[in-house]
């Protein structure tokens, strides 16, 4: 999945050039691209899909120079995860009725890889022989309060359980209750399948979407598939697999690990996986020289210099014809700054 | 003069873009141009000096397209302003014997020109008619602790008093009385004599630097001039016209008034002077938004835009390779900053 715009990110991120396209911890690799050299190592390369926005092609067949065109699903309109994944099972079906799946977000981080490619080997195997709807649950390093998080039932088997609740961003005190109950995992946003499941899912909590995915089936893999997803794609309720799947279907599991992982979701969550100095201050990108500064992250181009002084807790970040200043804890209303620069006189060249 | 590099304006300012060439108020014209325009008002143009460092020459050409190469003097070596306004004395005294001249720096803001070309004429009028040294002293605003002070005795003509004390840069509690007693007046760095006054003052306060200029007498104004001040400006003691003859001479007057000036020696000072909005931030150049933010001078280059959430009382200065953020109150660190800049793996790059 790789259609988000990541306007908290702004502005490094741009609608025209948004997070996952984005290297993000000065590695040299995008995280789209992390999350590609990620999956071949589990999946064979040309069973691929990149989900991703019209607007986007050209950026992710030049950042993923062994995808053909042909692995690249676009989206003529954005219509949250759901529909998303209702065309990307659509495609495999029509390649493989007895196929599986692993979706995963495209600009989440993992560290851990190898701990990664092993529990989701182990998940795809899971699916292959249970009709079971799987996701990867993370075990919490905190009491985050910006995560979903899964209850875990009962084991079935090697370390995989039923899930008995989702709950949506929790408050702070029922996230500390959470994760102190040893019961809970942050819900990752990756999930495991056959496509016979997750098609039974979409007939049942999602009839309209199944049923326009249905329609398009014989174009599935031609030359008319593009033409039948600009006309039908667009119709589909504007939904998420957590809230259209997810918490109505009754055979879901978890199977959790502590993968390293990240949704980078906020500066803030950025800030928590880079390195950092002895003053807690992140500077990935270009240079910079922090006096009576602590816990900051400042990110300029690479060639440029910041000299800071005096701040604490604060994202910095100089990008094209965009700069930000904002306290850490204020981030959230990164958006609406976005929007209240969209509305100004030639507003859209900064967004 | 025009010769000095404003290092406490970095980013905005660097080696090679000094403040005088910079358009700070965000008008189209440059504090040096700015000055040319005041001064043409008050001197035939032809009659007009410009004392630079080498390395300066083109751009006060480029900038000053109605004067002449012969009209720019050209330092070989930063000596301060002693050298500087000696050399241009000998250039002025080569060409008229009996000139005035009236000297004045190209990094300062006057915002009541007409107030200024009127007191400067009667300036002019009484260094022509007296062997005096006039200095131009600024009614004080403010206990500003920066600035040297003027200390006037008795009224000779006109408004125009004896000078009795200078007083360098005050600690707070003397700026306080020095306001509060009527008597002292702010050092505008602005000087009115004839070269006959000048040429005396250098040889009895600075006769290494006089005897010097005596001795390149018959090549100024001629082709073989920039040889002569190469071979002898460098070996000039390195000294501001204040300590080396103002302090000394008898003969020293202060004509006073109130221009709407300021040194813009500091940010700080800018921002005193520049148009603010409802919460005190001034945001001359680019575009800025400010949220939860008081006090800040935001500089970012036309066509950018900054976004600024919880910021009191800051420098923000977007230039070029670099960006400044600083408490406005640890603005005489930057000096520092941009020496540790300079010290770092192609620091020379960022200065």
């Amino acid at each position: 999945m790789a259609g988000g715009v990541g306007a908290r990110f702004w502005p490094y991120s741009r609608n025209s050039r948004p997070k996952q396209f984005l290297d993000f911890l000065g590695t040299g690799r995008s995280l789209l691209q992390m999350t590609y050299d990620r999956m071949i190592k589990l999946v064979p390369k040309e069973n691929i899909l990149i989900v991703t926005n019209k607007t986007y092609r050209d950026m992710v067949l030049e950042q993923l120079p062994l995808v053909t065109a042909r692995q690249v699903l676009l989206e003529p309109a954005r219509r949250n995860t759901a529909p998303c994944i209702a065309y990307a099972a659509a495609r495999v079906y029509a390649a493989n009725k007895n196929g599986v799946m692993v979706v995963v977000p495209s600009d989440h981080l993992i560290t851990k890889e190898d701990e990664f490619v092993e529990a989701a080997a182990k998940g795809l195997d899971f699916v292959t022989n249970h009709d079971a709807i799987l996701t990867l649950g993370i075990t919490p390093s905190r009491p985050e309060t910006g995560y979903g998080y899964i209850q875990a039932g009962q084991e079935v088997e090697n370390g995989i359980r039923k899930v008995k609740t989702f709950t949506e961003k929790p408050n702070a005190e029922l996230a500390k209750v959470f994760m102190e109950s040893g019961e809970f995992y942050w819900n990752s946003g990756m999930f495991f399948w056959s496509v016979k499941t997750i098609r039974n899912a979409f007939r049942k909590f999602l009839p309209d979407t199944f049923a326009k995915f249905e329609m398009g089936h014989a174009f599935m893999g031609t030359d008319s598939e593009q033409a039948f997803i600009d006309e039908y794609f667009p119709s589909c309720q504007k939904i998420s697999i957590d809230y259209g799947v997810m918490e109505h279907a009754t055979n879901t599991h978890v199977l959790f690990g502590d993968f390293g992982w990240s949704d980078l979701g906020t500066w803030g969550s950025l800030h928590d996986v880079l390195p950092k100095d002895e003053d807690n201050n992140a500077k990935p990108k270009g240079k910079s020289l922090c006096y009576d500064s602590k816990g900051n992250i400042v990110v300029v181009p690479k060639g440029k210099i910041a000299v800071v002084q005096g701040l604490e807790n604060y994202v910095v970040v100089d990008s094209d014809n965009a700069l930000l200043i904002c306290r850490m804890e204020e981030e959230q209303r990164i958006r609406q700054f976005v929007n209240d620069v969209s509305l100004m006189e030639n507003g859209e060249e900064f967004i």
